[in-house]
């Protein structure tokens, strides 16, 4: 059996950053923290944590926090199902999940507030691409992620969720000054173009379905949906743009979308550790009923050229 | 003398994240990537990159990485300074930079607005909490970036920006759940709260300075402006907010500022390599004068507890 208040320890020290914080969080003194993250370290034959600011989990400490956050998750259940036991709670659980930015930044804010509501627990949201959530995943960083990657993770359920649009826009001004002879792909090999981040191909994707074109070497990256946006706005680039976000700046003639006016579909699916739970099962009827209500439906799947 | 060749390759896979785009951003084969990094990986006699998705930089290669950076920025110097050579060019000069999330999605993009404008460069923006952008700059990852650390990084100029408010602020239907009887430490020590990530200490510096409390361990986690900001008006917990973004919220009523009012000034500042640059003169002046607008003039330092 493995040391739980070691764990809780180490656990404590990865979520919280240092010896310190998570000693105050489990009421103990940083040198209590310190001997059970030592003795786990002494019995597991590896360095758990990487010293410093913040302390990090190793490979092996990821490994064992994750099982850790497994176990609380269960234990959770057995709290729910023996209300004796409730005493012995040291707080709401907090689940740990991976999100998309655009998805924190337009629908996930309803799913976090009907889970909180109905079941009083807490989330612990992780930015990461829509392409590559589900490696966290796979981790075992969290349990349970917004994807755009169909593929189902080994002891995971999947269900599509629906359809989140992108629009390729850009600033009146900035077309007029790139663009004044029209969109075409010549213009959009010179003009410059905001990409979120090394892992955002919507740019490209959208120009070579659209124009059969590659896009212009001249990004600038800007990791926020909101900073985007705004320096969009700006006459910064062209970027592709969530529809929800866009629409009502479309509306009031701030952004103009570009012709061909095509749109980039992305599927997103959620995927969730199989682990029965009441929470999981919570938070996925929440993920299903705010997704069912504001993404599109998901259709056939569109074949666009490089599109995969 | 370096094989800036190599270099240059060893950069473009860190850039753009995989062999296969960093040949296709050169112009030249995967092959021809792999055995430059592979060459200066044996000159070097140490590993440069982690093959994965995406590749990343060991320690050794970000310091190369960081070398070749500054080594582009001098060129562009010379590039300007001898219009001669502006043929052999690549293309407009990327010039990365720290800044934190609320900057971003705030007075930031302007910034970038009037750097582009004047000097057709582009911006490489790294997100990271405003605590700890300097740290960033002390490894070399980027030439200049926005911190609210007022110590000098070594090798760096820094200039006092403005004072960044933060305001308490909860929904009209939070307080009313958690705070019927009005805000105290008691409701305080209870109520949910929303944090951006665990190097956020705002809401803790607020709640010790305003009620002299600790607040509740029921935090939700979601690091991103726009997504916490909303989750705060879908009423999952309070949290401290922006000024600029707050305004217009509180104005219409959708958001209550947490009595006492008192507000948390986080002071921020411009921190640069102290290269002799144009392109990180000109982004200094346009920094300077867009903060000199958009944020709060710096004051004497407030004696807040627990504020170091």
């Amino acid at each position: 059996m493995l040391d739980y208040l070691s764990l809780a320890a180490l656990a404590a020290v990865v979520r919280e950053g240092s010896f310190e914080k998570a000693a105050a969080a489990l009421c103990v003194t940083p040198s209590a923290i310190s001997q059970r993250v030592k003795g786990l370290e002494e019995r597991v034959g590896a360095i758990l944590l990487t010293r410093g600011t913040p302390c990090r989990p190793t490979a092996i400490g990821a490994k064992l926090c994750a099982h850790m956050e497994q176990v609380r998750l269960l234990e959770s259940e057995v709290v729910h199902d023996l209300p004796g036991l409730a005493g012995q709670e040291t707080g709401p659980h907090t689940v740990r999940v991976a999100v998309n930015a655009d998805s924190v930044s337009t629908w996930f804010p309803a799913v976090a507030t009907q889970f909180a509501a109905e079941t009083g627990a807490l989330l612990d949201l992780v930015l990461e691409d829509e392409a590559h959530t589900a490696e966290r995943l796979r981790a075992g960083e969290v349990l349970a992620a917004v994807t755009a990657d169909p593929t189902p993770v080994v002891g995971c359920r999947i269900y599509p969720l629906g359809v989140i649009e992108y629009v390729a826009v850009a600033s009146p001004d900035f077309l007029g000054r790139f663009f004044d002879a029209g969109v075409d792909a010549a213009g959009l090999r010179r003009a410059p173009v905001l990409r979120f981040d090394r892992r955002d191909e919507l740019q490209s994707r959208w120009a070579r379905a659209a124009w059969g074109t590659e896009i212009s070497s001249a990004i600038h990256w800007t990791p926020s949906t909101q900073g985007m946006l705004d320096m969009t706005l700006a006459g910064l680039g062209w970027s592709m743009a969530p529809l929800p976000l866009a629409l009502p700046l479309l509306d009031s003639g701030r952004l103009i979308e570009l012709p061909p006016h095509r749109r980039i579909a992305v599927t997103l699916y959620w995927q969730r550790t199989r682990l029965t739970a009441r929470l999981l099962d919570r938070l996925t009827d929440a993920v299903r009923s705010v997704a069912a209500r504001r993404l599109a439906p998901v259709q056939a799947p569109e074949q666009l050229p490089g599109h995969d």
